[in-house]
């Protein structure tokens, strides 16, 4: 786990009035790490991703791509080329893809590169549960058996998260979105066995984000503190 | 359809020697379409993709935003919003993520934007027979459902191009990856049902692209011909 907690800020847009990379200059190394997604990189282009990359690094904050890559191998092994050149150490995908001329040339790429994989196995929204849920054990062991470094579980399905705990090695990383704004409470993920709990627009709309963000940390850490209490 | 023929150029990376989109100005007016994907958009940036855009509204051509999304509806809406503003005019999202808080938000905000949806119901990988094709007849059903502009159904998997045809009203525009370097023969899907087959590293690998994409277009247009004529 890198950093203080394992709170991991999601840059979908950037905070008000904030319109480079300086202005995250005091947020970034509040968090475990960051992750950007494809709506700012069409909004700020890829200059923006590689400064806010570059400002995580000097905090020794973790880089999470986080383009949800889901397409045939060749284009996907691309863009994550083009990832790691911005200056990212993870890239999320999603499982659903299958592996053959899919995941399977994703890894062989990431290997040579040196970027890690986080493989979305769940998502939060309600519409998971329509397909992506109905597969869930066949993408945990698909997660197993490519050997990635974490896979993705949303908060809002607390029992899926115990279940991804409880069937992958422990040094598989658990990243879990879906607290805050979406729903579930600060902490719970962690509680129930996510390395990492994923928050963004209950920082990035804030009206203040360092206040925000100093508020849920803390939040996150007691309940952990409380739920790890009682369990000895 | 727009343009003489269906034939859509994808552009995950421009041609070799070209770095703007002004080299592009006598290769787009030859296609029906064109499609920007995730690499692209990582290497250079929002502003080509612009530009590119700006270019193929002059010709009349068919701007396609290939990113693929599959998100949470609120990230596939701001992303939808981003690529509007870009100058798209259809957008591509991934039927697996479902319904509920996921594509019917997406269809919301497209219908607000005036922008189209294609939906991807199977991929051209073999892969996608893993789990994406198992659910075929139920992501046509969501998209009958939802009252997309098209599909995307892959030139590779030709029988689930029949079957989306046979299933869906006429209007709905079928739009097939997959011929050329992919494996599958120039012109194969159209005379399935396919509107437009879609066309990437065939021409933008090839030493010269305006030659290799007359030599192509002719080629779809003559198989094409072929098997319409085998029907009369």
């Amino acid at each position: 786990m890198v950093g203080h907690t394992g709170v991991v800020l999601a840059l979908d847009s950037l905070p008000g009035g904030c319109e480079d990379a300086k202005c995250l200059e005091n947020l970034i190394p509040m968090f475990a790490g960051v992750k950007v997604g494809l709506p700012l990189l069409l909004r700020g282009g890829p200059k923006l991703l590689e400064e806010i990359a570059e400002v995580s690094k000097k905090y020794g904050v973790l880089r999470i791509a986080d383009f949800k890559l889901a397409d045939i191998g060749d284009v996907m092994s691309s863009s994550l080329e083009a990832t790691w050149r911005l200056g990212y150490d993870v890239a999320i995908a999603h499982a659903f893809v299958g592996i053959r001329g899919g995941l399977d040339a994703l890894m062989v790429r990431a290997s040579e590169l040196g970027i890690k994989i986080a493989l979305l196995v769940s998502m939060s929204h309600e519409g998971s549960k329509e397909f992506y849920d109905k597969h869930f054990h066949e993408f945990l062991t698909i997660a197993r058996g490519l050997g990635v470094w974490g896979v993705v579980v949303p908060a809002t399905r607390p029992h899926l998260i115990s279940e991804a705990r409880a069937m992958l090695e422990s040094s598989v990383r658990i990243l879990s979105p879906g607290v805050g704004t979406q729903g579930a409470g600060y902490g719970t993920a962690m509680c129930r066995g996510a390395d990492y709990e994923i928050i963004g627009r209950s920082v990035v709309k804030a009206p203040n984000p360092l206040e925000a963000s100093a508020r849920i940390l803390k939040e996150v850490e007691e309940t952990v503190r409380t739920c790890r209490a009682s369990y000895v």
